[in-house]
């Protein structure tokens, strides 16, 4: 089983290190801050450049990519492959594999969309040569059972991540919202709950049906136009400044539609604001 | 069987016309542009007054509040119960239950959550007097499975109403956004799909948190903190701006954030700021 080193052990960084450890690869791990290795099934180095020398395949997960370029070391590198899971954009994905290539370093970029790292149900896109992917793939196949090799561009899996996190990160501003909004209107978590939590559940089919009118490029406004959304948000905008709260995303929102509106697209579906 | 008038034809109000004429009440419609009632099992009303005067319990559901106050006649409707399934704010909802009141009418306003009609999945609110609703508690139950009354604040579904747009059409913003911004960085839209669906889906069991740490006034930040999220919306919101994007929901979201940490609340989980 080929050698593999984790740089970086928040809990992301320790549930890389047990998979590979699980799945028989020996591993050796490492953390700027010292005592995070207790519980692992790995050999602690005693600096970063030792870690990286340790293995052909160094797997780097920390806060941001400043914490990644700050810890990789060209020398202790040159000839082994870095996969890089730490999140960030796809610029930050795509400079770090100029930075590699001009070393002479195997680079692929990866994410962990939701996670979940072993298992079934984790799923990790990577991005770069495809070679290198090719390369490590049975390696990368500890970490569960969703590895998806996306494309040569070492900063499409992050410009997936960004666009999932996009659509997470939005819905997540729309539920503690809608809690707030609740209250105000003196209704508690507990009654909102299931009900919230079926229109929540209302989204991923929506998610289709957006997805099929981007790709038709035809956005049909027979179940709801973007002029009744329109007025839907005006109900929800006023009740949200009577209440005296926040209404900064919701009235970002309702802009993007006015726009729409005076584009002359508010007979179409909504899906319609996915291509504006 | 209870007669019930029907005002308002659009897909709506057709589909409570169907609903109740299928339960067996004598049902009569009326629409401001004639011609809506085609293949209704239900008898026209030549003018909203006549349809007024036809049934002890009148169910409007129209454009706005604005349509139903230039619909509804106070004296065709003396001593019959008004059920008002229009979309509208709780303030408005308020408003129309005191000209109800005034005029000696019975007042219910409901909800449809899910802008479902007959059947188990229909999810209906209703709020108002606890005796009107009682009084038509069989009537209204051949609008579905699911009628639920929740207050005698008439406008306490309108309430829950609101909050759960807000979650919606919130959500729905991330959701146009997330294939705006793939298709920015080149990745179709039959690629982020299936994805998307995935983390949409992850939303439902994120609302039981949320509601279980409002309820407990407690706001751990064990599995992710505001400040973590405040650095991965920095991401995404970095590369929406490189891609010339409209940032503007993402850009309001992140300043409640920013608010969420100037007030100390950095290490607590997301779910805080449904108490900001």
């Amino acid at each position: 089983m080929t050698p593999v080193t984790v740089l970086g052990l928040g809990p992301m960084g320790r549930a890389l290190a047990t998979a590979f450890a699980t799945a028989g690869h020996p591993t050796t791990v490492w953390n700027r801050t010292p005592g995070k290795a207790i519980g692992l099934d790995a050999a602690v180095a005693a600096s970063a450049a030792e870690a990286m020398s340790a293995s052909p395949v160094v797997v780097v997960c920390v806060l941001n990519y400043e914490a990644v370029r700050s810890i990789l070391d060209a020398e202790a590198l040159v000839g082994r492959t870095v996969v890089n899971l730490t999140g960030g954009s796809p610029a930050q994905a795509r400079e770090t594999a100029v930075w590699a290539g001009a070393h002479g370093i195997d680079y692929l970029d990866g994410v962990i969309l939701n996670g979940v790292v072993g298992g079934p149900e984790a799923a990790l896109l990577y991005s770069g040569p495809h070679e290198v992917y090719r390369a490590h793939r049975a390696t990368l196949a500890a970490l569960g059972g969703n590895g998806t090799y996306v494309g040569t561009d070492p900063g499409r899996s992050a410009g997936f991540n960004v666009s999932l996190l996009d659509l997470f990160w939005t819905s997540m501003f729309g539920v503690v919202h809608a809690f707030r909004l609740a209250a105000a209107q003196d209704i508690g978590a507990a009654d909102l709950r299931e009900h919230a939590k079926v229109m929540a559940g209302l989204v991923p089919e929506l998610v289709d049906v957006v997805a099929e009118h981007v790709e038709a490029g035809h956005f049909p406004g027979d179940a709801s136009t973007i002029e009744s959304a329109a007025s839907i948000l005006d109900d929800v905008i006023d009740t949200v400044r009577a209440d005296g709260l926040d209404d900064g995303v919701l009235s970002a929102g309702r802009a993007a539609v006015r726009r729409a509106v005076e584009a002359g697209y508010g007979s179409d579906g909504f899906s319609r604001l996915a291509v504006l």
